[in-house]
C-alpha cells in the first residue's frame, strides 16, 4: 500500500469532508476536495479545487485526479457521477444516491424492503394536502436541516405549504428522535454504531443536544440498530450512512431519513467510539476492513451555531472557560463567515456518568457563543476567549 | 477568539508537527511550518515554508507570519529564537531550549534542582574516559535517537569513543526505561501523563514496544511522575516535554533526557488519554487551559520503521490485515523516502486487558513491514496491503 499515491476525491469541502480528510491524512492518503467556497474548512487539510457541485467539468476534473470519489453532501450532479462510475469507484454509488436524493422514492424503496417508515402519500397537487391534515409536507428534493419540511396541523397552516414537488407523510406523535450511523463495505459487511438520542430545539428546528447512548431499553436500541442496517441494505448502500429515526409515542420505530455520508449525529464517534465515522468512511473508500463501532464512554454532543444576530466573520466566545472542564472536546470548522444558526463547530463532552456528561454539556452550552463582526445588534462583542 | 486569525508557527515539519497541526486544525487555528523537505509530513495539514532550521532569514520569515513560535525538533538556531522572543512568544523559551540542547548543562541544572540523575563528569579530553570505565560517553550537543551516545564497557570499546565535545555518565544497570510526558503552562500549572515502559530493541538502539501503563508498583509510578514534573520545572519549561527516565536495578529513578516537545513515547496519548500530547501542545501555545491527562485504556505502541534493506519510496505491507484487529490505530506519516529504521509511522493498540494489548501489538508487528522501491535485496516487494 502506497497511501500517498492514493487520492481520495471528495465532492464538498465542508466540515464533514474536513473530518474525513483528517482521518485520511493520519493514514498518509492524499485528499482532494471540490467546493465552491475558497478556503473551505477541508482546505486546511486537503487540496481544494474551487467550483460548483453542479458543474460537470469541475466534477470530471476532481475525478480525473482521484482514485476514488466520495462526497459530503447529497445535492451532487448524478449524471456526472454516472459517467465517472464507468471508470472509477464512486462511494456510495450513483444508484444509491439517486434513491436517497428523492425522498419519495427513498420512502418507497424502504417500504418495499419492509423497513418501517411513517405512512406516506404521493401528491399530484398542493390542494390534496387539505384532506390529509394534520400532515407533514416534504419536498421531494433539496431538503436539508429542516428546510423542505412543512408541518401542517390545520387549515391556517396551509399557507406555509411548500411550492415545490413534494409528498405527504403522517404527522407522527414523536417520543424520541434517534440517529444511528451505519457503515457498510463492498462485501456487505456492516458495523452499526450506538443509538443516539437527538433532543431538539423546536424554535430553529435544529439539534439542541445529542445524548449517547439513547435513554431507552436495550430491546428498543437493538431494534433501532437492526432497522438502520436494513435501511442501508435496502438502498444497496456502500459507505457510511446517517439513519434518522423516530420512536413514536405508540412505540413504533420508524425511519425518517437517510444521509449517504457521515452525519452530524455521528460526530461524537471521534472521541467516544473505537472507530470514528470519519475513519470508517476512509476505510470503506480505501477498501480497508471496517473497524469496531464499540462505544467507549457515554457522551453528549452539542452543535456550535451562529447566534441569532451573528453576521460577518466569526468569533468564538467562552472557549477558554469551556476547555477547563475535563472531557470537553472543541471542534471549530474554520468557516470564514457566520450567520444565524449556521453550524460553525461542535463540542463533544465525555464522562463515565451519563448524567454528569449532560450537566457538563449544559455548562458548555451556556459558556460558548458564536458571534460575528457585522452583527446588527452587537452584544458587547469583546473578543474574549 | 478568532482561531483562523491566530497562526501557530512550527520549526520543523515532521510527524510531530503534523500531529500537533492536526489538533490545531480541529480548533480552526492556522498553522505554518518551516522544514527543509518539500512535501514534509506536516505539509498535508499546514502551510510549509521550505528552508533550513539554521537559516536565520527563514526562521524570521516564519516568525513574522506567526503569532507564536514553537518547534518539533531540538536543533534550532538559538540566536534567532532569542531575537524573535523580543517580539513574539516562543514556546518553550530559548532559555529552556539552551539548557536542554547541551546535555551536560541539562544534567547540571537538573542536579542543582535536586532532580535525581545518573552520576556524571565533565571531560576535558577523550583520554579521561579510560579511568572511568565502564562508562557512557555522551555528546554534549546533537544527539538524537541513540546517536551521540557511546557505551564503553572496557578498553576495547575505547575506539568507539565519539570525537566530539562530550561528557561521561555512570553506566546504569537498567531495570526499566520509562517515559513520562509533562505539560506545563505559563502559569506553572502542570499535567503529568501516565508512565510508559519502553522496551528496547538493542540491535538498533530504538524502541521495540511501548507499554502503558508501565508494569510497576503505584508508588514507583507516582515517584516517576513527581520527578518528571520537577525536571520540567527545573528548566523553567513551558510547553509539552518528553522526560526519559531509568529505573535502575538497585531501585533508583533517574532522569536520562528531556525533550522540549511532544515525544515519540507519547503518541499513545492520541487514542488512550483524555487529552493527547499534541492537543496539549496546542493548548499551551495558544494560551488555553491544560486538559486532563487521564489514561482511558491500557495501550501498546509500536513504531513502524523502515525495514533493514529499505530504500527509496516507501510501501506499507500488511496494513489491511492489521486493521481487522479491533482497537488498532495506524498512523502513516507521509514521508516520501524510506531508509533502514527510519520512523515512517506508528501503531497504537488499545485493549481493556493489558496482556491482550501486548498480544495484539505483537501480531501487528509481525504483520506490518515498511519496504522501499529501491531496496538492494528486494524481498518479493508485492505492494500487497
Amino acid at each position: 500500500m502506497r497511501p500517498e499515491d492514493f487520492t481520495i476525491g471528495i465532492l464538498g469541502g465542508g466540515q464533514l469532508a474536513k473530518m474525513s480528510a483528517q482521518e485520511a491524512r493520519k493514514l498518509g492518503f492524499s485528499v482532494l476536495v471540490l467546493d465552491p467556497t475558497p478556503g473551505c474548512p477541508a482546505s486546511m487539510v486537503a487540496e481544494q479545487i474551487a467550483g460548483s457541485f453542479q458543474d460537470e467539468n469541475k466534477i470530471f476534473e476532481l475525478a480525473e485526479r482521484s482514485d476514488v470519489l466520495t462526497y459530503d453532501i447529497e445535492n451532487v450532479n448524478i449524471k456526472a457521477l454516472k459517467k465517472i462510475e464507468k471508470e472509477k469507484p464512486v462511494i456510495p454509488s450513483s444508484k444509491t444516491l439517486e434513491i436517497i436524493q428523492d425522498k419519495l422514492i427513498q420512502k418507497k424503496v424502504l417500504k418495499k424492503a419492509k423497513v418501517p417508515v411513517p405512512e406516506f402519500w404521493g401528491l399530484n397537487s398542493i390542494e390534496e394536502l387539505e384532506e390529509l391534515l394534520p400532515v407533514v409536507q416534504k419536498a421531494r428534493k433539496g431538503g436539508y436541516d429542516g428546510r423542505g419540511v412543512a408541518v401542517l396541523r390545520d387549515e391556517k397552516d396551509l399557507d406555509k405549504a411548500l411550492p415545490v414537488p413534494s409528498y405527504a407523510e403522517e404527522l407522527v406523535d414523536i417520543d424520541k428522535e434517534l440517529g444511528v450511523i451505519v457503515a457498510r463495505d463492498a462485501d456487505g459487511n456492516t458495523e452499526v454504531y450506538p443509538v443516539v438520542e437527538m433532543v431538539f430545539d423546536w424554535r430553529a428546528n435544529l439539534l439542541d443536544m445529542l445524548i449517547i447512548p439513547a435513554r431507552m431499553d436495550n430491546e428498543i436500541t437493538r431494534g433501532a440498530q437492526e432497522i438502520a442496517v436494513k435501511a442501508v441494505e435496502a438502498v444497496d448502500g456502500v459507505g457510511v450512512f446517517g439513519v434518522e429515526m423516530f420512536l413514536s409515542k405508540d412505540g413504533r420505530l420508524l425511519v425518517n431519513e437517510l444521509a449517504p455520508r457521515p452525519h452530524n449525529s455521528g460526530h461524537y464517534t471521534i472521541e467516544a467510539c473505537t472507530t470514528s465515522q470519519f475513519e470508517q468512511h476512509i476505510r470503506v473508500v480505501a477498501d480497508l476492513p471496517l473497524g469496531s463501532a464499540e462505544l467507549l464512554t457515554p457522551a453528549v454532543m452539542i452543535n456550535l451555531l451562529g447566534s441569532r444576530e451573528s453576521r460577518g466573520r466569526p468569533a468564538y466566545l467562552g472557549i477558554r472557560e469551556a476547555l477547563t472542564i475535563p472531557g470537553v472536546y472543541v471542534h471549530i470548522y474554520g468557516k470564514k463567515r457566520v450567520f444565524p444558526f449556521r453550524k460553525m463547530g461542535h463540542v463533544t463532552v465525555v464522562d463515565r456518568s451519563p448524567e454528569r456528561a449532560i450537566e457538563k454539556a449544559r455548562r458548555v452550552k451556556s459558556l460558548i457563543k458564536v458571534v460575528g463582526d457585522e452583527s446588527e445588534a452587537p452584544r458587547g462583542n469583546n473578543n474574549g476567549k
